[in-house]
């Protein structure tokens, strides 16, 4: 069965979702429907890109995938329809697509055409849908526009490396469920300039001389102790989805708080990988 | 195959909308379960009958649509189930339903009266899914409950017009996701009013002399100007669902703040339109 | 169909759910996932319990239930499969399982072996729907671990009965959506001390001496009054999962507040039952 992706900034609240979703099933009985997110950040296109990019590879191969944020058409913004790593994209094109796509070439870009209303105020209802049903019916992204060339790219978000190969600029992309910071710095990025020197990774004031594993390295569980004893340290991590993350081991936003509110890092703040 | 919607109260976070589920699924196989929204304000029926309004249009015509807001069965509050326009609902007869069905009369209202536990704690559980699944078996509504032939009334909530036909008094009903204002005032009631003439809106102390289409109707595209220039622009504009709104361009209530914080503008907030 | 339910502490922004989602398509087409909870507070294993406990058993029998709080395997945590009441749960043996058990003893245990990337950073989707997947294909547990005896105890969690049998010491353990605070005192607890005496019950400084079996049979429907007249009023009720849970009459967390934010009760306090 076909498998319809959502990825959107409209919130598990309103009726935007559910009227989405029953507009599919109205177009095509035999589709699944996976909301990947409802919560983006308003408008922000990176926060989006980075929730689909780390959700999408897990799906079978030919799933379709629509994100909804930013999408009202105008002369800046078309809409499109986008193969990419055997996977299908429908949405406007403001940076998420480029930005999904990074290193990768997509396989073919439309620029949407065919629908009467595409001046719509709910475009992800209107136009996205009927393009994502045909889609998952079999049918080829020709059929729903024209084809063009280029993804509008959105170049800001990209970490620097300095001349002499030794400093990293990054930027944190995402605070996630645990206040987690995320950093744009991959994990390929880190090893390709390391060549193997030691480092020190700087956040504000804090720094970090080693990039674990995973959350629980920093545990000596040969040492008897209590159990709750290491919560709330720092560490640097290559998170899941392959970046440089500050955690707080076993943090909660809620109560003692997260990295993000622990160590005063926000959306853009500038993390930086120096190579001795 | 058969489509069973929710719209309840209950949160993302409780094991309500998870029981629920699995007993939709204990009971009937062969069923879709699309959530519209679990977010409704709790015990707020204009919001759930906003939500569920505004999404159970765009399913498929015989789709069964459940709303668990407010459902403890008492003298005052029975529960029913309701064939309007093609679609069923269940649910407590406690205004929802008056304000989904609007100016549309109900095919058929029965009063829910078969089942043991109608006093149960638990009504969403207990009674409407098993009179959800009932329905989405094809099963009639006869069996169910008796037929009643009025649905509870909130005629509270309705915008006022004049008597000299020039002033519509409306109220705001919802505060969506972006933090944009959402007003009883219908498109259609406007155009009848309005005929022709020109007219300001008054929320608070702010005037509009436009109602848009779109939200980006107010850029000028032709001009060359930063992209995010008109961002936080104010506006009115005929929403998705056929409502004046005022809305922030591009807002974003966590960081620079929408309509409902910028604009003071909150729920049961008088919004009006003066015809000149 | 096989089912394969959630429960997790991901929250509903981040890209970990859609992945997991995706994940388990790309193993097994002729599957339904279905969403418990994604806002377990982190790390809250009590919480994860409740709310797995109260939705799992109206799931029907053979469904698979993984639970994603707290996962990554160490020296502290393992991962197991479970078979109990006839349903199958996957997660790691952080004292969970043991809560959702109680009194009941498992069918089977198995600690999870067979895969290569235990030791992942992101166990829910690297080992958990794999495992989960086979169960749903109708494998068997020895396939995917070896049989282990117990499940990881946290006793502390358990109400106290004094000697004299006429005091049940007991703690909030759950704050739901409406700020209504339930206790683990179970109404069978509760009945089982009780042998028919009258009783109070202590909050803080707030005394109850009737445990009500819903909310509204603290109105008087008899009477002609307003009806948002009763709203409010404080209220002892067996909630839909058995327990003990102070409520405010239709609460509402944003506006006038819910029981716990109006008695003062979060997690972990103390509540108590004397018997007369």
């Amino acid at each position: 069965m076909a498998i319809i992706s959502l990825t959107t900034d409209f919130g598990e609240k309103d009726h935007f979702v559910g009227a989405i979703k029953g507009a599919i099933y109205s177009e095509t009985e035999d589709v699944r429907i996976v909301d990947i997110s409802h919560s983006v950040n308003p408008f922000n296109v990176q926060e989006a890109a980075y929730i689909l990019k780390n959700a999408y590879k897990s799906f079978p191969k030919g799933s379709v995938h629509v994100f909804g944020v930013d999408s009202e058409r105008n002369p800046d913004n078309r809409h499109i329809a986008v193969l990419l790593d055997d996977h299908y994209f429908v949405g406007a094109d403001n940076g998420i697509m480029s930005l999904v796509a990074g290193e990768m070439n997509p396989d073919k870009i439309v620029e949407i055409n065919i629908y009467n209303d595409l001046d719509t105020i709910f475009p992800c209802m209107d136009v996205f849908v009927k393009v994502a049903c045909h889609i998952a019916r079999g049918g080829t992204l020709e059929v729903v526009g024209k084809p063009v060339n280029e993804l509008k790219s959105l170049k800001i978000f990209t970490p620097i490396i300095n001349t002499e190969q030794n400093l990293i600029t990054g930027h944190v992309i995402y605070v996630d469920n645990y206040g987690n910071v995320v950093t744009n710095i991959s994990r390929q990025l880190f090893e390709n300039v390391r060549k193997g020197r030691d480092f020190e990774l700087y956040a504000r004031n804090y720094k970090f001389e080693k990039i674990h594993n995973k959350y629980s390295d920093i545990v000596n569980f040969s040492v008897e102790k209590p159990r709750r004893d290491d919560d709330g340290r720092r560490l640097a991590v290559f998170n899941s989805a392959g970046y440089v993350e500050l955690a707080i081991y076993r943090s909660n936003l809620e109560t003692v708080g997260g990295a993000s509110s622990l160590l005063g890092l926000n959306y853009r703040d500038v993390v930086t990988i120096r190579f001795l």
